[in-house]
């Protein structure tokens, strides 16, 4: 099965890692790419205009590829873009850290807490697990004041994702942690030996979750729905505007996994 | 005061009217600027894909007319955007349709009831007023079966909407009713004289919501709130990346209102 | 526009600095007249009996001014008779503090806290806050233990708002914060300069909603619903009980604003 | 125990029925008095202006009899005043026939109907049913179009209940029904026989409810609690006010049940 | 009436001290027996294992003793098989101890806060107040970190919860508390003497409730639902699979109450 | 993998028919093994009370093969007893039909309707949806009435699957279909086909979920949590009650799936 993972930034400084991250978490049939936005776009999208930015882009990715993977992740935990993606993905199906991570975390506990790196992201996270219906079972949401590009480069960053998840275990009484940025990757093997509960990794979170609904699409048909709110815009339509003629603005493009034949990377060149 | 309509569509169909309407709702001293977007932009934002392609558009007409307009108006009823436009806004107030019109819902009746174009529209309408907090109160949101350019061409459009209204407040037993489309005007008066009950016109509630907030800003100081999920991205990083270097693009720039001195048109250039 | 404030307390104390800030705070053709009522009456309503002793008296002067005022606003934070109020208002429009505060509030940021008075007073506004659908926004509602009418003799109230405002934003995640009393008047503007928040005074946030609920009814004829549960009692069934043949009972009448001619006051004369 | 039965109307018609359905219902040791307002008042509260009429009336009852019985039921299903007549009652327990019917219901089944009188009162009841947390099991609220004073007379009462409540039954999922009017009295049996469902009579709900409450309060010392929101206002404070220095004003006084001693009923002369 | 108290734990070690406390807090009517279950099974079930491992004797006792007794009270505050003991009990009604303390609790103020054992008990009682509709009002569950066996031999019990108790009630706003187990018993009474609010005791609780619905059932028919989910399963099947052929396996059983003739304890031999 | 689907009824007519299907269905590397109860146990489990009477077993299972497994998947829709199952598990991930699938459709869709037997079902399976949050999206649940056996041997039954589904789409807007019995095997093709919305079959679902749940545990260490609500009871206690001290009754017990080596099979024997 082939994954597209798409890192909505301007950035490929965590791309290398991701691969490899990736390479090994994947199921043996798993090839995931992983296609960054070209320099320019923003680096991170902490900011919500941030994300308005490079949302189309987004949007570009899962239109220009649809059909040609068998799933999406959008990298990022805010879920961006997962129901726009997911309007123009055709058969592709999609899924984002958070959606994923929750989903898992509930099937692993009572509670959960999350750990996110800034108070600005709080609200919108919030706001994003109460949407996904899950209030009742986040005990609380902490953050550990890092920015995105800080967790890989902050000589303090385990130890302040280790204290804090410890008092979202210990306070507030959380069962189950979540890291809540793709860029906190790394740390969860050494949380959860020390802290004791699943800390769920959410870059890999989503790689499983994707997994899985390809599975389900492949062997029992259950692509995205294409009824009422999932019903796709008209190909017609998007064609008279242009909307989708330029190939999708493309920074880094990395394949990884362990897919034999990989013809797909070509399909996708950089802007 | 000065207030921008901005219409997230590369479409000036519905401007000329709705520069009439709105130069009549206004107040007194309010003076309202409506632009569109370029041709090539999607002509309606009924898909969610379309949404995304223009929210940036949103993004670039609110950080480049912060602080020179007083408010903001989104003229879409899904509200797209206006978290992401609020953020970059500095001190101008932000609303949009379904915010303004729920709000006023309230305070004239118990439950409302909303009229939308197609069952596309509905979960994600729907998702928004739940995240508003008022799907207690909403007792039915139905569709007339019109898309965004129908309901000002189409035979029927009045018809279909007194009849769908009437079933809302007979059968659904709604008290107040919301037109939810900002291409629904013109038939909120004779609704209401029909139907007996008042019957908001999104853009409209926007206009008077927006002078409402631009009052408590002026008079009072009540600038968008600019701590934690709603701190603004720094400006150095934007210039970094450049992120708002070009003009918005820009379709159509009318200008309605009363205010006598109208400089602020020359600062958005069409693209 | 004519807007009635109906300060449902036997005590003018207040009223003289209301009708102050009242005339600065309307728009120019608003013409604010302020009514309390007769010594007797509770001089506050921080318990539920006394609002229960002066509810009738709200409706009195309700029903005695309707469609003579554009707008009633009810004087007092608990938003006491709102749904009794607007039943037998006709065509005009009412309002009150903690409604129209924390519908401004959710336009200006994305959580809000309330600082009230007393605990007395929490489970209540809390309910409230409920009803209105926005616990979801609600950080916080955190008590000075003040009373009503502390806050404007006691020497320590602004200490203990700006401190408490400092923990609603630093502690709970508030963007905005809501001045959870119509007697927590004067301090709103020095509280958002030292917290960097907006901090709304319901007073204020009630005229000017009122002030946009009349633009929308004088404009388009959104006048509350009459329908289902906003359907006004039967005339006859009032008049064959004599059930508002006296004038309302009436303490202090203040005028306030700049309309021209006003006429009204001598409709409403004292007990 | 002596139990007080707050009819919160100007009107006796239906209080010898009433006493002599509680006469059979209370148990051996339950005396029950049934007090209503004078003429002049209303006779029914189905608006809410009504309702707030007579509000002062029933907090002014609960206050002079406050101690002297064990339990105060208020006569109306939209348990008008009990929050206010519980701040007042002392020690005496306070329950009211939506409070007492829908916790009932909630031991009997999964889910329930309401069967009110007039679609005017749906929003207010459904608001209440919210409020207590019961939205989730309640699986609809049909009005029978009849008003408080038709029940009794109206030739088609049954038929309109019966059929009314098959449909909930039938159609909407109710496991268990409740008649939404304290008028609705003399039906449940036959409605239970026939429909196979538990039919509660919201009258007969609330005084078991209070019997329980009392047995409660005298076994286990379970008054109402005085703390935070249920704390009660100082007597100083009324008394200088004169707030309930007039005795309550009364109507018809029936003792009904079967205590020995009933010395009580001089305690509250008619106005 | 007949009331049997179903301890669902293989221990009779509560069982003497239970009877006693019933008998003295029945009403003079009410006769209690208490039924356990043998040696093996769990002596408590602080674990949801354990609940399951007694679950199937739960339903058995409730099926035998069905229509025999007016009224079951589940001895647990987890109300364990509430719902599976109603669906066999006949025309007996069915009660748990958090239904009925969370039941009365809002009838006594705004508030509530639960005292249970162990953080262990937290997620599923915070679940089961949430299924109820009162995650609302209950501010706070806090744990004392005592076991089941605990709360009667421990020096420190009485201690921990009346410090535990203070801080729900100073801290978190509590205006009533709830014991939350079983084995909590013989402390309520100087708990609401220190703290000035009631506790409630969750088996007295569970009684005062069951008498109530005991009495709705005798007086008006007010059986438990039949229809729908709480259909009973067709007893041919259950004959036919043998499901109850045995007696319900039983530890001790304690005849407590007053009621004259107690020909009942005959019909639940030991196992 | 292994993976064990505990099939909580004495039937095992089903059986042969599931182990084909998971055969098919599962990953190359997974090994499904399916074990149902002994005769005598209900042969379907839609009363409560026969949930009642197999939890226990369904417990005895986990705890008979935790660490054993890889997965446990609980065989009924109303996930009876994963909360129970999963506390004694140790390593081993446990999930449910209804857990799995509800999950999967809101990564598909923004809405989904539950297609179950019987009236009967729906209260409990409505309240597991609300317990996991996504009441908000379940736009309905409709029953075809048609017992558990009944589906594989109705001649109707895709008629009448087929045609209420078309209804769920139609009418209630639903954009996913689930099936709510894990004996609506066989269909969801032929529906999805037809209707053009995905058909989640929640074998299928549970199977899938299961092994993304076990791909987390295994490669990233997501072990069920034991902290708090999610701790086991402890090993000396177990032992002492001897609760788990007999092999778990067993029906009949069959290996499907590709896992060479089989060896598991002798550890679960008959009972």
């Amino acid at each position: 099965m082939k994954v597209l993972y798409i890192a909505p930034v301007g950035s490929d400084v965590y791309l290398p890692a991701r691969a490899e991250i990736c390479e090994r978490a994947g199921n043996a049939g798993t090839a995931i790419d992983i296609v960054s936005l070209p320099p320019g776009r923003p680096t991170h999208v902490e900011y919500h205009a941030y994300e308005a930015m490079v949302l189309a882009d987004v949007v570009r990715h899962s239109y220009a590829a649809a059909n040609k993977y068998d799933a999406f992740i959008i990298g990022c935990f805010y879920d961006l873009g997962l129901r726009e993606a997911r309007e123009v993905s055709g058969r592709t199906v999609v899924t984002a850290p958070c959606q994923a991570s929750t989903s898992i975390a509930m099937a692993l506990g009572n509670t959960f807490s999350i750990l996110v790196g800034r108070r600005k992201w709080i609200p919108k996270m919030t706001e994003n697990v109460r949407m996904y219906g899950l209030e009742h079972a986040m005990v609380s949401m902490r953050a550990v004041d890092l920015g995105v590009h800080d967790f890989q480069s902050h000589a303090e960053s385990e130890d302040r994702l280790m204290e804090t998840g410890r008092r979202c275990v210990e306070e507030d009484g959380a069962e189950v942690l979540i890291l809540g940025c793709t860029a906190e990757f790394g740390f969860h093997e050494k949380m959860q030996d020390e802290l004791g509960v699943p800390v769920l990794d959410p870059m890999l979170s989503a790689l499983k979750y994707a997994e899985m609904l390809v599975e389900g699409a492949q062997r029992f048909g259950w692509y995205p729905s294409r009824k009422w709110g999932s019903e796709a815009p008209p190909e017609e339509e998007m064609a008279a505007w242009g909307l989708f003629d330029r190939e999708p603005p493309t920074g880094t493009f990395i394949e990884a996994g362990s897919l034999a034949s990989r013809s797909l990377a070509k399909k996708i060149p950089a802007e």
